[in-house]
């Protein structure tokens, strides 16, 4: 039986919006958008996106046309009543009324600011400018609907019957990695994938293949509209771009020296428990741990978001022995580049000798290698970073060389700063 | 958007029938049956179910008022005003009304005879008695049901999730195949998966798929009712219960040695072109093809469903060529146990030599193995056969002895009158 009405309605669509609502974007986002409305509301900055797979060509294969439609609808949303009320009466890390009644206000009241979108050759220049609470909002929702365009564009020209099988292929590929990961019930693992999704539906489907073959392993997703939708927690700390846009706001060498701790003092100002985790390797995690102050030795956890994650996890636990404190207690979140197993393997290495806990993200929600001839629909790497505030370059050198950003000049005076050697280049693969 | 209408529909069901039209059946069943009604319409048979799978305990896993409903159902079908239409109209193997007007409406006026069902130990005995051209319909739709009645059997143990997963899983498989089996675009396939496949709507995918992913190269179905839904060829010529019960009707050995002939003289006076198909192996490929008479080596083809199917192809390529036929201008068509690689297989080893064609049964609608823990859906070997014509036990010897049927003293009666010696067996997989 044809449901006529449905079909008419579907047909009435100008779009098939990719981003439907404001929490469709990852948690840290808010937490750390509440932060930066607290300390840092007026400042200026710039994100703009960043492809560092320049073998797609992004500006061939969407239509410039399309990705305005989609940006214009964003900037069209706002907050729903509902959503505002999940974020004020919700719990999150256990702590209720984690966002406060003047944050809420301001963001019930938020559309997102103008976009400058232009073709240069075969990719896009998208930027976004102004005030860092606003401006930040976009990375999320930018990146989600540039990767799901690049999808649309290359399943256009699939036949109805091949797309079943697509997504088939693709439910049982990610449904082996399920079952690989059910044989260590003691797993901890949450979705990170929304920004490199392969789309909403796709992403929302992998979730609850997660929820369903997981069980508590699966502790949730970064997602928030999706957390909201499933009634899940909502999961995410902090990012690179905290400490990005504190160093280049610093006005000498001494307060670049600082500016990621005290980053760091403003966050444990505001959260305790499971938020309080270091992400220690935006100039260099080595450097960062020996210079630290000790009450950061005291927090929950670490993140590890690049380099070669075993060696970063047995530094973090190193660097703790030597601070006093007992590695079993606390938690590594892993977090760059995984799949089911390197999962397993860093599982296996680290279980018991600290928590372990994973942030599965692109080969979670957009695994589609090999599953289109030429390989049209693997994921690739698309970032969406602040470029500037107040006028100054922001800076990341990350510890892998190959994810670094910044102007030579800037990169250079960072690496005297804060004293990092040489680095080992390791292949971004998302 | 809920359609409240076709939910509260579908839920007004007392069953879900698996069985929906008389035509959803074998297309040899029918043409069968009209040589059956003009040559022997009065001929009293016996049907009955064979599970040669006795693993497959039929009775605890399938409810037996659920069995009932379902073969009730099936009793109170008759065949529809488009179903006529479709017969009656139709080209047939470019044949005009290959159903005639008096078959026509009998057929039209049928509704299939009672069934007689018990349950003994873990097995059901279900038989069907009464006149040939109406029992001899039973046997297709009573498979079918008991097949799709132990599939929902297992599958209703599943989540919904699971669920998805395992379609998808098939789905992959399926696809897998096809795409092995498009590397050869010569191929000639059909699909001859009714009696065996996991369900109605699984077997309408795979045809869809074969359609989409083969091109030219899937010839058609077996099943009417997906060849008029879908628009395709209905595929199939004569099968062993012809032979089998004239051979059970001769009244001396010297007419039983006849009886295989005599069904292949009365096919000739209805049927040519590739309709002209001989099935050999009922009591013996061997024999029986040294003592056909002439005028079958003029047939079109012959179809290899037991024994080593490329051992029986050479004994056809001997005895055309032994008759002065030439065997590249003969149609083989393999239909036993079937699988892409031995489909590509036998293509490699007999093409140039013959025309070779291919009806896929089991393993192209039914390949479940491997996808549940326990391989619970794995299909298993159950026949519905002729097993006495007016109070005769029919028998079968086939070129495999595991494939064998009927009384003891009847078959060694059998094997001296059709002179069978030693014969190899072979596993019956499906």
């Amino acid at each position: 039986m044809v449901d006529i009405a449905t079909r008419v309605w579907n047909h009435k669509w100008k779009i098939d919006p990719i981003v439907r609502s404001l929490i469709d974007t990852d948690f840290y986002k808010l937490l750390m958008c509440q932060s930066v409305f607290r300390k840092k509301r007026d400042t200026n900055v710039t994100f703009s996106l960043i492809n560092r797979s320049q073998n797609v060509p992004l500006a061939k294969l969407i239509d410039e046309g399309e990705l305005r439609e989609q940006l214009d609808h964003i900037r069209s949303l706002s907050l729903s009543r509902g959503e505002g009320t999940w974020l004020r009466g919700n719990t999150f890390y256990g702590k209720r009324q984690m966002f406060r009644p003047d944050f809420m206000e301001w963001f019930e009241n938020l559309r997102l600011p103008p976009y400058h979108l232009e073709r240069v050759g075969d990719q896009y220049e998208l930027t976004f400018e102004g005030k860092w609470p606003e401006v930040m909002l976009w990375e999320i929702p930018a990146l989600a609907v540039l990767m799901e365009l690049r999808g649309r564009a290359v399943l256009h020209d699939m036949g109805r019957f091949e797309l079943q099988v697509l997504y088939a292929r693709a439910m049982t590929k990610l449904w082996q990695k399920v079952e690989d990961l059910r044989q260590v019930p003691e797993l901890r693992i949450a979705d990170f994938g929304t920004r490199r999704r392969h789309s909403f539906l796709w992403q929302d489907w992998c979730v609850q293949a997660m929820l369903e073959g997981l069980g508590s392993s699966f502790v949730g997703t970064s997602n928030c509209l999706i957390a909201k939708n499933r009634d899940l927690e909502a999961i995410g700390t902090n990012a690179h771009e905290l400490p990005m846009v504190y160093a280049a706001l610093a006005e000498d060498d001494a307060a670049l020296a600082r500016a990621p701790y005290d980053v760091l003092a403003d966050w444990q100002e505001e959260h305790d428990g499971n938020l309080r985790i270091i992400l220690p390797d935006t100039y260099g995690t080595e450097g960062f741990l020996k210079r630290a102050p000790d009450w950061l030795a005291g927090w929950t956890g670490i993140r590890i978001d690049s380099g070669d994650p075993a060696a970063a996890a047995e530094e973090a636990i190193n660097w703790w022995i030597s601070r006093g404190e007992d590695p079993r207690k606390k938690l590594i979140i892993f977090s760059d580049g995984l799949d089911e197993k390197k999962i397993l393997e860093l599982y296996r290495q680290f279980d018991g000798r600290a928590r372990v806990s994973f942030g599965w993200g692109t080969l979670l929600t957009n695994d589609f290698r090999g599953l289109t001839p030429d390989d049209r629909l693997a994921p690739f790497s698309l970032v969406c970073k602040a470029v500037s505030a107040e006028g100054n370059p922001t800076v990341k050198l990350s510890d892998n060389p190959n994810k670094a950003m910044g102007p030579a000049e800037e990169i250079a005076r960072y690496k005297r700063v804060f004293g990092v050697g040489d680095q080992e280049a390791m292949e971004v693969v998302v």
